[in-house]
């Protein structure tokens, strides 16, 4: 549903919706065992959760679509990541809490170790503490270029921020295509214009670049850096002024607290851990509407290949089911942004199991919360970017469409 | 698909298409029993068509999104309810056979009671009468207003249609908004623009509204009015020419029929009862290719929140479908605009079962007509907008797209 109609029809109720979003959720099946990690993984609540509640699969951005983080969650927020774009840059700054202005263009950077010839060798520079990170941060944001105030903000271990700020009537672009050749043994690569509007600013990344690299020529490791995913912040629809309701966000990781920042959502307290998150939803359960809470280790786990990790961290997650359920909201969603499958070290296109509780959801034959289970489900496969719509009509928040 | 793709492939043939339309047919679990209206209903012959055709379940207008019954309708029509739009006012009039010209707004109303101080005490004004109601109109009809002819015709019970027609040169406007607050112990709205476009309509509107209260002061009820659905005339695609076949409706309602002249179909007699209406089909069954029959109890039982009332209209609908089948069509396809659950004795946005019969379907697990059952048919959860696509196929009357 487009948002102009979510808008349209959007209506006010004292419901509440919660939405736990597992990073990186869906799986493949194990080569020995033929089971996937949820197939695998102990996980008694959620296996009652989906036999009481109404089961499916989501398709993040498009069938056969690997999302990144961005887009898979924008989708389960409602916004069609097809149509509603956001760079890696900008939520890489707004995650550590920058105060990015429009027409600034933000792009992500690491740190990495270059040898003699300036070929990459570890393009995560040995994943250096994040105190050293922003000491080399310190350093660089004593570059000059002409026209433009620049700012490097330390994000996590090797990886930090460039802004381009224009001081005078410059105007900058984001047309800039990536410096992180995405692999070792060769150079960064120079910053290149899409297009003619984007060629100072490219000049003016390559001069940072040249700097930077002279700067850190000293060091050992962490002596070069790559960036990439120019982008300057894009003007998003308010989600709380769309669905009519106050949204909340909680998680631990930076990027996902940004990306609910830019659509208006209130960043509540995460704490140290996903319980601490729970606790925090609580605490705030009269003063927001909806709430997303973020679990990200079931993803870490997956991107680093460990099946086993990955089916201890769903464990781990369903420990938290009846705390969930506990809240009492009158829709809990329990989602996934994207698979990682562990056998594919990586984010994948394949449909994400999805469970909604509510009143007035179909029975169906999904009796256990894994992605087999889930196909039988009663919601089907559908876009994720609909998991919003279906959770507002269950929350009594749709109107009817026309007469 | 598209209507102009629609257009593109219809191909003539001889083949007879029946579609018939239970009205709010899906519906929700009795909590009681655990099953839901049509699986509590003993419906021997839909299940065995079920269970000798093709299942699925159709999406109204889009995933969450709970449709009037324009929408709903258009849809099962193969009109995309979120291009095609048909306001409230304009399917009235049409119903009652008003001769709607292009450039006239019409709206529905009601009458209601209001107290002393103006206030609504009772928006259906005790469901006053049609005779008693088509008096009111009477008098209200005499009401003059500058440059516009009035109409006010009754349409059932406390329910009017009220049409402005330009007499001069003036442009009126269907963008006005409803004067019907949905809720009684306040005052009606007064009409307002939605743009300036519309100022003057409204304070025609208005200026009507103003009267009407004058002329009936002297009632204890039924002494206001509200309005709403302010509408013109869609300039609808007409389906016999898109889908290059004689298309005729069965609709004892009014708003059935209006919506099924809008986009071309011929009207047939309905009679007193969908057997009639099936009597009627059958007398005209050289003289069309396509039919549309309306059967209206289960949404009114649905409505009424009663569950017993919406299992028995299933089961006599049940008793006409031997007669259906024996038509002899080369598809017959029983249908639903929307469920209707009587646990929530509303319009809801569940997807709607479905069944074809015809040649070359595929088989599936759908051995039964319910919610449940069609969750496992080969045709799958898809938009009701694709259900003529599909019918075409089926009927022969679609050609091959490309090479």
């Amino acid at each position: 549903m487009d948002l102009d109609l979510l808008r349209e029809l959007a209506a006010p109720n004292d419901t509440k919706i919660v939405l736990a979003v597992i990073d990186g959720l869906g799986g493949l099946p194990h080569p020995a065992t033929g089971r996937s990690e949820l197939e695998t993984a102990d996980t008694p609540h959620l296996d009652r959760l989906a036999a009481e509640s109404s089961c499916g699969l989501t398709i993040p951005v498009s069938i056969g679509v690997t999302p990144g983080s961005g887009p898979g969650h924008l989708a389960l927020f409602g916004y069609d990541p097809l149509t509603y774009k956001v760079g890696r840059g900008v939520l890489e700054s707004l995650g550590i809490d920058f105060d990015l202005q429009p027409g600034d263009v933000a792009a992500r950077g690491n740190f990495c170790t270059l040898d003699a010839e300036d070929k990459i060798v570890d393009r995560r520079a040995g994943r250096i503490p994040t105190d050293e990170s922003a000491e080399i941060c310190k350093q660089l944001a004593q570059i000059e270029l002409p026209g433009v105030d620049l700012f490097v903000e330390p994000v996590r271990d090797y990886r930090f921020v460039l802004v381009l700020r224009a001081s005078d009537r410059k105007k900058l672009s984001d047309q800039v295509r990536d410096t992180d050749p995405q692999k070792e043994g060769v150079k960064p690569l120079s910053a290149k214009a899409k297009g003619p509007g984007a060629r100072s600013t490219a000049t003016l990344v390559n001069a940072f670049v040249d700097q930077a690299r002279e700067l850190l020529k000293g060091r050992e490791t962490a002596n070069g850096i790559t960036l990439r995913g120019f982008a300057q912040q894009p003007d998003l629809p308010n989600m709380s002024e769309v669905l009519g309701l106050r949204a909340a966000a909680i998680a631990m990781y930076p990027m996902y607290r940004g990306l609910a920042k830019l659509i208006g959502m209130t960043i509540l307290d995460a704490g140290e851990s996903f319980l601490d998150g729970v606790e925090s939803l609580k605490t705030h359960w009269d003063d927001f509407d909806f709430f997303f809470i973020h679990y990200k280790p079931a993803d870490a786990a997956g991107e680093d290949g460990d099946f086993h990790a990955k089916v201890t961290s769903l464990e781990a997650f369903d420990k938290s089911v009846p705390d969930l359920r506990a809240l009492g909201a009158d829709v809990l969603m329990i989602a996934g942004d994207h698979s990682t499958p562990a056998g594919l070290a990586a984010h994948s296109w394949h449909p994400v199991p999805f469970v909604l509780s509510a009143a007035n959801t179909r029975p169906d034959d999904a009796r256990n919360f894994d992605e087999r289970s889930c196909q039988r489900g009663s919601l089907g496969t559908f876009p994720a970017s609909e998991v919003m719509p279906l959770a507002m009509a269950h929350a009594g928040r749709l109107a009817k469409y026309g007469a």
